[in-house]
């Protein structure tokens, strides 16, 4: 900690401020209720509230439940500058990485320097899939869409006419975070064909 | 756990629809890009960030992180069926204890019961305060609006004709979690008066 606590505390209160903005960033998943679309900030809190409820069913036996909530804390704050890229938008994809660094650098750049290298840590490792921990995240991260998606008739994948099989290519890495959520979803999505809220 | 894990999963993920409503219950405080009224579901995820970069700060210095995310991720969801009591009507704060009651207990029922049983109970220890845990978990709670409140020119507080000894009177257990969060606050909320976005 530097010499001055005063001058920090202020510093992790002008960055808790500005991520306040994460709530302004839209997602092309619907809400249940009001059917408007979810906002990363939401998303963010159910994915973390997911965790709590599903950490049991992780592959691995011993996962560290709290790293797994700080990585889906932060996971999108870089679609504050980068803004939110749907999941099958093969274009915004492609110079992802690139803006979503240069959104991490400045966003956490704004924290004390120990601080905001620990979160710029955590997202790496997010995105590196490399460890237990990250793969059950990005598990959560995959499935809560496909979830809304389900209980909102399919509407994102049929306004974006995302079939089946990307839908299935795009998300089969649930399974290396949690073999059981991926056979649930996989049995979802059938129903969604079935219910003609996903092509074929 | 109970012999049929696929039903266990079944009942996991009718909560995990269920809490979405969160989404949909709006507090008195504004977010600061557009200004619309701040949901419990956005509130929730911003006091979990929150935690992370003020733990440091906290009285307790063994405190438990993991635990007091647990208590944040769930202390609003009761506001799904009781709605969201604002912080300074004593009206609606009076039968507060009993309308939440009933929602904690619809609510935490649609899980397995051992997870219902553990959810209820970290409800309970947020709302009792007696752990440090609780403590810390309550500061943030009671921080965050007043944060926001300064940050959207007290819009709020003048709304609702909320004076600074009220702020002051119904925030000042923040010391109780986190003293330097206080004094940072009550600093804060003085610069509010001087600046007329919160009446003397």
């Amino acid at each position: 900690m530097p010499s001055d606590p005063t001058a920090r505390l202020a510093r992790q209160v002008g960055f808790i401020l500005e991520v306040d903005r994460l709530k302004e960033i839209f997602r092309q998943t619907l809400v249940t209720q009001s059917r408007r679309q979810e906002n990363d900030a939401e998303h963010s809190w159910h994915l973390c509230l997911m965790v709590l409820v599903l950490a049991e069913h992780a592959n691995a036996p011993d996962l560290d439940v709290l790293r797994v909530l700080k990585m889906l804390l932060i996971h999108d704050l870089v679609e504050i500058d980068a803004g939110d890229t749907f999941a099958y938008d093969e274009t915004g994809r492609a110079d992802q990485r690139e803006r979503e660094v240069r959104a991490a650098e400045r966003l956490f750049g704004l924290l004390p320097a120990d601080q905001g290298a620990e979160f710029r840590a955590l997202w790496e490792e997010f995105e590196a899939r490399a460890t237990a921990e990250a793969r059950f995240a990005a598990a959560m991260d995959r499935f809560h869409p496909m979830l809304l998606n389900c209980a909102t008739e399919g509407a994102a994948w049929r306004k974006h006419g995302v079939t089946h099989d990307r839908v299935v290519a795009r998300n089969r890495h649930i399974a290396e975070g949690a073999e059981a959520v991926w056979t649930y979803a996989a049995g979802m999505l059938r129903e969604a064909v079935a219910r003609g809220h996903l092509p074929a």
